[in-house]
């Protein structure tokens, strides 16, 4: 189940500075403070065996949840997938998209917080996560999200919308039945907007994207007809993973069904890999896409992309104040591990 | 000792994205996902009476540390406090400060990790907290800072020094004995160079230093004679500080022993309000100063302060991918809430 030591990785063993031509964020790779990359575990693992009386995103307890949005099949009480509204949104439907209100004087720059903020519940069952689901219906979440997204997108003050997923009460999920959110938001949040600059200077120099070029062997952990996952060059955590479309494409949304059966069951097999070598670790996972609306110009070097992140480290005064973050384990030697992990298929 | 309600606060209850002028991050302000701004408490208090057998940082046990920088007293083996190498540094003194290696073709950007990881052991007695001591005491404490900034000014290859500090595991700290850090980096960190340059904007705009106009009296925590303490206008984080020295200042290696006991006495207050109010939590603080080396056309609008930030939240999947913050206490009413706690002068 877990690979073999990596002493005989290429990675260096000195403390090296690596900047992301995605990101554009300079990751601080310092073995010194490193365990072996296959010791790595989880000190809080998930119990997948939790059990809650009271969790309203159980089926039958529709009734205590906020107002639905969709169901997969539709009209059906025996639903697979329900699209509901947060109980407690941060940001407001029922609020004016008011224009920016730019207070150069006080320097006080203020929007309205109009934006939707949705949940997706991913199952019926309380016990079953996202990876026991099949690649069909993995990709069943992912068209959910796309097919919101699309919803969403009918609204001209929506600039950008965020898919995540908080898996586990430190990474952020307040409630352990799986589900993932949907934040559609007034403004081009800063990181997209770094993403999107430092994708253009890339492709401005070098005529290609940069979500293209990352394709290379030495990071690679699994591929698929038209997916790849990969450890990135500069990943700002210990085993972070992107998977990837290999056809250039800029929006999410635009995933279609069959492709999203197969990046189901690539996503499945990212998911198990990371719980059976990191101990089941609580994790996050983000759709890296681009900004809705007129944005033609951007087609040609944006390329989205899924970020899971499992949580293993804590962000503390150095990230805070620098926005650097300090990764322990070298890329390489994250994605030699990953690609080794042997995942028996009746898992 | 905490703060009666605030529900007479002006701050408006519906979600409000706010853009500071300073850190040019946006911030989702959002009450529906709050409690009463004076109900917020940490469940992960810090116990202060921890004690620890085996602690290399506690007097007597020097030999167990990574080589000394300097102490003070000098040559005392009854020390205040120790500045010293970190044992597991993120980055090494004893490789080469490397050129830049850009492989543009690959979007690959290395630099080799030279450069210096220091702890500053703010007491000899393990049980003693930051707080604990006088404002002398912590004034000598941001001495050190000072005075090991200055000596790592001498290497060209140094463009800034990020002075933090970590109390308290959940928010970093491997050690529970009384310490900071001092990391000293071969480039200027992404947050620094988007701080610098949002302030060079407001600078550009309206001839201003956005940091001198931060002095806004709904937002005041407490004043003394060089110095505010804030909640700065777009808080990333519920009831995060700044203090701010009233005079404009680019660097805070500048700071005098004189300023520095009177800012000691200002830290303890804030410290002290915090965990009263908020039940003793796990925080970071944070030395947010100007790059080393020529920068003196920044000198006009760069102004240094410091970020105090009680550690009460997650950052989960939303923030990760947008860079977007969710913070559920309006800053008007996390000021009016620690302005008025009450610290007696005998605790």
């Amino acid at each position: 189940m877990a690979s073999s030591s990596s002493s005989d990785s290429s990675a260096p063993q000195t403390p090296q500075l690596r900047k992301d031509s995605v990101t554009n964020r300079w990751v601080i790779f310092s073995p010194a403070r490193a365990k072996r990359p296959s010791d790595f575990k989880s000190k809080t693992p998930i119990n997948p065996n939790q059990q809650q009386q009271q969790c309203p995103f159980c089926i039958g307890h529709e009734h205590e949840c906020a107002p639905e949005i969709f169901r997969v099949p539709p009209d059906n009480p025996d639903w697979k997938l329900r699209v509901i509204q947060n109980l407690y949104p941060a940001l407001s439907r029922d609020i004016p998209a008011a224009e920016e209100e730019n207070n150069s004087d006080s320097g006080r720059v203020v929007v309205n917080g109009f934006g939707f903020h949705d949940v997706v519940i991913e199952t019926p069952v309380h016990s079953v996560q996202l990876s026991d689901l099949s690649p069909r219906e993995i990709g069943e979440v992912l068209v959910a999200h796309t097919r919101r997204i699309k919803q969403l997108m009918s609204y001209d003050s929506i600039k950008y919308v965020q898919v995540f997923k908080n898996h586990g009460a430190s990474a952020g999920a307040s409630m352990s039945h799986s589900h993932s959110q949907i934040m559609a938001l007034p403004v081009v949040p800063p990181a997209v907007a770094t993403r999107l600059g430092s994708m253009k200077e890339y492709f401005d120099q070098t005529g290609k994207c940069s979500v293209c070029e990352s394709n290379s062997k030495d990071l690679l952990i699994d591929v698929s007809a038209h997916f790849i996952s990969i450890v990135p060059f500069a990943a700002t955590f210990p085993f972070e993973m992107w998977i990837i479309p290999l056809d250039h494409s800029s929006h999410f949304h635009e995933l279609d069904s069959e492709k999203a059966v197969e990046l189901g069951g690539l996503l499945k097999l990212v998911l198990r890999k990371m719980s059976l070598q990191l101990n089941n670790p609580p994790f996050n996972f983000m759709v890296q896409t681009s900004p809705l609306g007129d944005n033609a110009s951007q087609l040609p070097y944006s390329h989205w992309f899924l970020q899971i992140v499992p949580q293993l480290s804590v962000v503390a005064g150095f990230e805070m104040g620098t926005g650097c973050y300090i990764n322990p384990v070298f890329p390489e030697d994250a994605a030699k591990v990953l690609r080794e992990v042997k995942v028996s298929p009746s898992e």
